[in-house]
């Protein structure tokens, strides 16, 4: 964070969330405080973290013990010398803000800093861009060796099951989040949960899977037609693949030209949808930032910030009809250089034989 | 949740967490607000969870489209007929809940209902009880695994990977938390980060770890002494590993003798370690409640509420000296029909012969 932010040493800001922490100290905290400030880095962490705490970060920042509740927190930012408190009221409970108010009141000013946390954390350090990238690869590894894997019988939860095991192999921490497998009538569902459903070829797959990698998450999605005994997909699903595709190309298609701004790009979809009298299926907006959290600024939504570089997000518009099907298909991409580069790299297929 | 909660049927509670959500309607999702009242159960969701959503739980909820940002359920609370909002600030960040204030001040009172959501999960139903008590038996599964799997020249990490393929092979979600396994020096630090270093023998092995399984979590630890060429463990590891499991058993003692208040048994506990010069040992309180939460109500320390039929907890005692190492013993236990029942079964060793 630039010290920019701060006016005197008697200011800091709180951090008191996991993702928060992690992205400070590059650390795992299931819970703690961080207070930090153009001349100090302090963190508060109980017993269990002490040790470790003082072993990672001893050089760069002053570790001190703190009760597990954090009831002690208030008195410690007193005695530290601290006078103005930002806390970013997103990564904070109501209670526990309401706390720190009560507690607060003799000689320390606390502003609110909504979004502070998300703020800095969406614009990417180099190192963080490498590592999202490399999670971005291995989910596209796990994509290709899904193809050569899926057989007709398989279940939607064998599915899940070799992509966790696959995810798992090539290093992965843990899934970004539960996968979605869905297949048939079920891609209807833009976060349907995998089944006992079987295969059974001639109908749609929707893959939504992502691993985390040194803390930093992937998300991806395709949508395929598993061939079977027809010729071709059904007329709707071809209509959708190729629609989405579409959407995707435009977002694409502005990005490249400069354009930084989530609601032009939200608004021109918003009318191509309309003219296309697709407005009942078009369900989700076009995407999210990507990072240490799953879904994180920046949103591709009219609320959406700005993008700047070494901004990383999706691209994935999706259609849904209830009873029939649904097509999503999702890429990772980042503003680089003043340039869009789109990270995904696995090819976008409206078939799959089988 | 008892409808006794509420006077009228112009009341109702909100919850917007994914845990409380999954609680409340048994799926998954990453957010939408449930508005509980002794009359009706209203769910709103954005496009992403709305098929699903219907399809699951059509019959016992009213469910209803709201944009994802959530910036439209005030106005749909008002519309709903509700009066009187109950919101447990636990649950909300600090940010949603002011903007729920501002946006309610005409004709709906808000009431903070800090840690409600917590409370009502606290006490397990029979089913919920039973998907831990399997929770905990697979977890059993995997340490008497690890056992037979363990080598001389296998790294933390291997221990890691192996624990995370094993888990997932009996049908794990996920892992609960990720999993601590820690050797030799390194077991001083209660949350330790697995790493490259390898099995040596003739050192300590701690691991920490639980799985979750239809939603519910387990937590497991158990600290060996990894025989080689020595004859018997340490001095030091054998006393630490004594004294753990006395404290243990001192708990399961004042439990089973029908002592139900937490703080009571954290004070004999206090004592004890005060008597034998323990103090800076002992670094953390002796446990916590697990559930749909890896860390929930009820926590086991001075301000833990009195433990009631249906309550899960931990039960790990830990004893820690830096440069040295550490020793943690931890159980799952519940209170059923009355009485003590400790659920994890894995036996409590010493050694393992390695």
């Amino acid at each position: 964070m630039s010290s920019a932010v701060f006016r005197k040493s008697s200011e800091a800001a709180l951090f008191s969330d996991p993702t928060s922490l992690r992205y400070l100290t590059g650390a795992r905290f299931t819970s703690g405080t961080a207070l930090v400030s153009p001349t100090r880095k302090i963190l508060l962490v109980d017993g269990r973290y002490l040790f470790k705490a003082r072993r990672i970060l001893g050089r760069k920042w002053h570790v001190l013990k703190t009760p597990r509740d954090q009831s002690a927190v208030p008195a410690q930012i007193k005695s530290l010398g601290i006078r103005r408190l930002y806390i970013d009221t997103e990564m904070i409970t109501a209670a526990r803000y309401r706390s720190l108010l009560e507690s607060m009141n003799n000689g320390i000013q606390l502003f609110e800093a909504r979004g502070l946390a998300d703020r800095i954390r969406s614009v990417k350090r180099p190192e963080e861009l490498a590592a999202i990238r490399e999670a971005v690869r291995r989910t596209d590894v796990i994509w290709a060796r899904l193809h050569l894997h899926l057989r007709i019988g398989m279940t939607e939860r064998d599915i899940l099951n070799y992509i966790k095991q696959e995810a798992h192999r090539l290093g992965a921490e843990e899934m970004s989040f539960e996968p979605i497998v869905a297949s048939g009538p079920e891609t209807a569902e833009p976060h349907a949960e995998a089944s006992d459903k079987k295969i059974r070829g001639d109908e749609p797959l929707m893959v939504d899977m992502g691993i985390r990698l040194g803390g930093y998450c992937s998300d991806f999605t395709r949508t395929v037609f598993l061939l079977r005994r027809r010729r071709r997909p059904p007329a709707w699903f071809t209509a959708f693949w190729r629609e989405v595709l579409a959407i995707q190309n435009l977002a694409y298609g502005l990005l490249s030209r400069g354009e930084r701004e989530p609601k032009v790009i939200a608004r021109k979809i918003a009318i191509r949808i309309r003219r296309k009298r697709l407005g009942r299926y078009y369900l989700h907006g076009l995407g999210h930032g990507v990072g240490l959290n799953i879904h994180e600024e920046p949103y591709m939504t009219e609320k959406g910030p700005r993008l700047k570089n070494g901004m990383v997000f999706t691209v994935e518009p999706g259609l849904y009809r209830a009873g029939r099907g649904g097509v999503r298909i999702e890429d990772m991409a980042c503003i680089n250089r003043d340039r869009l580069e789109i990270l995904t790299q696995s090819p976008k297929e409206l078939i799959w034989r089988i």
